[in-house]
C-alpha cells in the first residue's frame, strides 16, 4: 500500500511509494516521457510519466490532464539534486479526480479587476499562495512573541454602542433595538483587559468605512493591539522594535522559498533589528522643511512626508512627540512639555508608511476628564472607560499594529490588497 | 536599584530586591505587621509589612491602601512554604500610585446584571482573570495543533454580500452602495481556501442576530473552522478527536492554578483523550426512544437530547449520519445511503453540549448544482463557491469549533457569557 503524504513532506518518503493528492500546476512532454508540474497547496514536485514504463491507462490518463485537474497520483519519491524543491517523483499511477476544462487564470496576464474577481481561484497562482504562507507565518511569530513575553491573548468585541473618536466612518447595523458600529479599534476594551491581566495583546478584525482608495487601505483589516500596565512610552518603544525585528527575522528563517516567489529582495529584511532610529516631530519638521516641503508645526504627516522621511533610513523609524492636537484624546501629555504628546507612529521603510502607532495612556482621573468634556464624549456611554482612571489607574501604554501593511511590507507589495484572502475595498464585497 | 518584575517571576528573585506594579487586592493587620494581599494581573503575593522595619511614610502608605488602589511596591523575596505561591515579599518600600475610593464590586455577593454592568471591573476578581487565561492558553493551544500539523491559518471575510443559510439572523450593514452581513461562518470561503493551501483553518468572530436567550448562545462569538483538501469524513473525525485531546491536555499542563481558581473538577478532564466514542444518528434515535423521549426518525436534536446521550459517556461523542434534510446543503450524502449524510457533531460531556460540527463536502459540480436549485441559491453570489467543483474538485472536509462553548466545559461554567471579555447577548451591548 502507498502511503498517503504531501508534497512539503517528500523527504520524508525518498525511495517509498507514496500517493498524493493534487493539482496539475503545468506539464511538458517529449513523446515517450510526460514532466507533469504538480502543486497540491503544500508545495510543488515534479511527476515524471514514463511510457514504457506505466500502463495505457496511466498513461493515457497523464495525457488528458489540464491545467488544474485533480488527481491522486502514485509513485516513488527520488532525490533529485536539479529540480528546485530537490526531490522527483517516478509515478506509477495515476487516478484522475476531476478533468478541469476552460480553467480561467491562465499564464497569460490578466488585468486586476479579472484577478480579483476570480480570488477564489487567483489564490492557487504561486505568488498568491506564497504571500498566504508569509502572513500566517506573521502572524504566528506575533502570537509567539506574545506568549513569550507574558502577554495574555484578549478578544475585544467587534460590536459596539458607539466610538470615542466619531460614527461617520464605522459601519452601522441594528442591534435588536440598540444601535451598534463595527469597532475600528479595541484599543479602550484593551485598557480595561491590561488592568486585570497586566499585559495584553489583541488579534482581530476591525472596519472603516472610508471613501478613500489607495494603495495602503483596506475597508476590513486586522489589527493587533497590545496594552501593558505599569509600562511608560519608553519602554513600549523598547517591546515594538523588539517585536517587529522577531517578526521579521522569523519570516527570514522560515519562508525563504515563499518571499523568492513573490520576488522580495531580503537584503532589505536582513538588517531588520533592534534598536530602531528615533526622531521627534520637531526634528521631522525640520528636515521636511529643510527639503521641498512646506509644512507648519501642528500639521498631521501625508504619505509623502512619511516616505520622505523614512526613506533616510534602512530600519523603520519612530518618529515622536507629535502635537496633542493631531492625536487621539486618551494620549498622555509630556510632562516637560505639555503641547506634545508621550506617543510614537513607526514607519516602514521602502515607503511602506506607518505599520504602527502607540502611546503612553493618560492616568490621572482628572485630566481625562478634561479630555471627555473637550471631545464631548457622553459619560453615559464611556462611564465604564472613565472607570479605569477611578480605581486603581496606573501607568500604562500600548501600540497597534495593522498586519495588511506589514505583510505588504515583508512581501514589498505595491497594494494590501494581495495581503488578505479576500481583500474588501471600496467597491469590492466579492468574492 | 530595585529590578523590576511582576509576580509571576519572582521565582527567579528569591533574596533580591524588586519592584512589582500591583494593585491591593486585600489586607489583614495585627498592629504592628500588615499582610498586602497583592495582584499584577500575572498571579498573586503576600506583601508583608513590618512597622518596626519600614519608615513611618512606607507603614502609613501601607495602612491608607484600600481595596484595587495601585502602587509600586519594593520589596525582598522570600520563599515561603505556607503561602499558596510558595513565595513572599518583605517590603521596605511602597509608592502609592492611586488611592481607590468606593471599588464598586466587593468580597459580597452580587447579582448578574451588575457584575455584567461593570465587566471592566469584574475581569479583575481571581475567577474571571483565570477564565481568561484558560481562554488564552486554550486558543494557544489550537494555533500550536493546526501550525504542528500542517495547516496554514487563513482568515475568511466578515463583511459578506450575503449567506448561504438565508439572512433572517445575520446582521446587516450598508457597505457604500451594497447590502453587507455579518459573517456567521467562515467555510465556505475555507474550502476555496483549502484548494489553494490544503489544509488551513481559521480563527475569528462570528454573528447570530437570533433572539434566543439561553446559557449556550452568545450574539458574538469566536469560530475556529479548518478545511482540508484530499480528506474524508473517516480521517477528518480523526483530526478532530487529537484536537479536542490536544487543546484539554495542553490546558490541563498549564493551567492548574487557574482551573482551581475557578473550581473545575479537573478528573473530569483527565481521561479527554482520543479516541471518542461514536454513535449514528440512527443508533442515537433508538437510545432516546427507549427512554423517556418520544422522537422520530428525521427530526433534529435539542439540547435536552443531546444531554441525555452524553451522559453516557465520560469523553465527548461523535453522532454521525444526520438525516440529510436537517444538515446543511453542502453536506455529502452518504454514497451507500443518500438519505443520510457524513457528518459528525461531536457533543462534549456534562450537558455542555455540541461544540463540533462537521462534513465531507460535496464534490460533484451535478450534485452541488441541483443542491443549488433546491434552496434557490443564487448563481449570480455563489458563481464562485460553485467554481469550487468546476475547476479541479477534490474530495474535501471540514468542521467548525465554537471557542466558547469550549471554554465553559473546560472551566464547568454555567453560562458562556464568562466566557469572553465583553459578552455581547440579547440585551447587553455594554461595556
Ligand atoms: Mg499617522
Ligand atoms: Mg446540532
Amino acid at each position: 500500500m502507498a502511503i498517503k503524504t504531501v508534497i512539503r513532506q517528500v523527504n520524508e518518503h525518498v525511495g517509498e511509494t507514496v500517493v498524493i493528492g493534487s493539482w496539475l500546476n503545468n506539464k511538458r512532454s517529449s513523446g515517450k516521457i510526460q514532466f507533469l508540474q504538480l502543486r497540491d497547496g503544500t508545495g510543488y514536485i515534479q511527476a515524471v510519466v514514463v511510457k514504457s514504463e506505466v500502463s495505457e491507462d496511466t498513461w493515457n490518463n497523464a495525457k488528458s490532464l489540464t491545467q488544474e485537474s485533480s488527481m491522486y497520483v502514485t509513485g516513488v519519491i527520488r532525490e533529485e539534486p536539479r529540480s528546485q524543491s530537490g526531490y522527483e517523483m517516478t509515478v506509477t499511477d495515476l487516478e484522475i479526480l476531476h478533468l478541469t476544462e476552460n480553467y480561467p487564470i491562465t499564464p497569460k496576464e490578466h488585468g486586476v479587476d479579472f484577478l480579483m474577481d476570480h480570488r477564489h481561484l487567483w489564490l492557487r497562482s504561486s505568488k498568491q499562495r506564497a504571500i498566504m504562507v508569509i502572513r500566517a507565518q506573521i502572524i504566528s511569530a506575533i502570537q509567539d512573541f506574545f506568549d513569550q513575553n507574558g502577554f495574555t491573548l484578549v478578544d475585544p468585541p467587534i460590536l459596539t454602542p458607539t466610538s470615542a473618536e466619531g460614527t461617520t466612518n464605522l459601519f452601522h447595523t441594528k442591534y435588536f433595538e440598540e444601535d451598534a458600529y463595527l469597532t475600528q479599534s479595541g484599543q479602550l476594551y484593551m485598557e480595561a483587559a491590561a488592568m486585570a491581566l497586566g499585559k495584553v495583546y489583541s488579534f482581530g478584525p476591525t472596519f472603516r468605512a472610508e471613501k478613500s482608495k489607495t494603495r495602503r487601505h483596506l475597508i476590513e483589516f486586522w489589527m493587533i493591539e497590545p496594552e501593558m500596565a505599569f509600562t511608560d512610552h519608553e519602554e513600549s518603544l523598547k517591546v515594538q522594535e523588539q517585536f517587529i525585528a522577531h517578526v521579521v527575522q522569523s519570516v527570514l528563517a522560515n519562508c525563504r522559498t515563499e518571499l523568492e516567489a513573490v520576488g522580495r529582495d531580503v537584503s532589505k529584511l536582513e538588517n531588520i533589528k533592534a534598536p530602531f532610529p528615533r526622531i521627534t516631530y520637531d526634528e521631522a519638521i525640520e528636515f521636511l522643511n529643510s527639503q521641498d516641503f512646506d509644512i507648519p508645526w501642528g500639521e498631521d504627516f501625508g504619505a509623502p512626508h512619511e516616505t520622505a522621511i523614512a526613506e533616510r533610513y534602512d530600519k523603520p523609524v519612530f518618529i515622536t512627540h507629535y502635537p496633542a492636537g493631531i492625536k487621539a484624546f486618551y494620549m498622555k501629555p509630556d510632562p516637560n512639555r505639555p503641547e506634545v504628546v508621550l506617543c510614537a507612529d513607526m514607519i516602514a521603510p521602502e515607503g511602506y508608511g506607518e505599520i504602527i502607532g502607540g502611546s503612553q495612556r493618560i492616568d490621572d482621573p482628572e485630566l481625562m476628564e478634561a479630555r471627555f468634556n473637550e471631545h464631548n464624549l457622553s459619560m453615559d456611554t464611556y462611564q465604564w472607560y472613565m472607570d479605569l482612571r477611578k480605581y486603581g489607574s496606573v501607568p500604562h501604554s500600548g501600540f497597534g499594529l495593522g498586519l495588511e501593511r506589514t505583510v505588504a511590507w515583508i512581501c514589498g507589495l505595491d497594494h494590501v490588497r494581495e495581503t488578505i484572502p479576500f481583500p474588501r475595498t471600496l467597491y469590492r464585497l466579492y468574492p
